[in-house]
């Protein structure tokens, strides 16, 4: 897994960007930009806004998708997750 | 690519879901669950619960992401679009 994560909430979409833009830029190889709920479609938008019009040497190496567990004061409810791995290409 | 494909939509979820789930159950081996924008934190809401809740043989085969151009009134829009490839375990 990359050490080096973004977590995708509900700020603009160009904060995500500027901040996996600044992880690259910062020598790493790989980010991994995650998300929850409904924020799993501005990772997505993250990714390809990274991908297609910054970082073309950038690759998707892997998209993983999952079930997690949120306490709220209402009890236990299931959230959607996402967690797109960029890698810089050599 | 699958044949077989389920385009989630603003409907909502247990639609896509029990799309997903007949389709499997008329004996295909592929589902392509796809989603546009918005949807698609709702396509893998589809994914999970499929998967989760009701056929746990169902696994994820690929997940890809991608640009669309989608034209309107105001002219040409890039949107974000996810395709969830679930295949059911021999």
């Amino acid at each position: 897994m990359a050490e080096n994560a973004v977590f995708v909430g509900n700020k603009p979409v160009m904060n995500y960007v500027l901040a996996v833009l600044t992880q690259f830029n910062s020598g790493v190889k790989e980010v991994s930009v995650k998300a929850r709920g409904r924020a799993i479609s501005r990772a997505v938008d993250v990714a390809e806004i990274v991908r297609k019009r910054f970082l073309p040497d950038v690759d998707v190496k892997d998209i993983k998708i999952s079930t997690e567990k949120v306490e709220s004061e209402q009890g236990e409810a299931n959230v959607s997750a996402i967690e797109i791995t960029l890698v810089k290409k050599e």
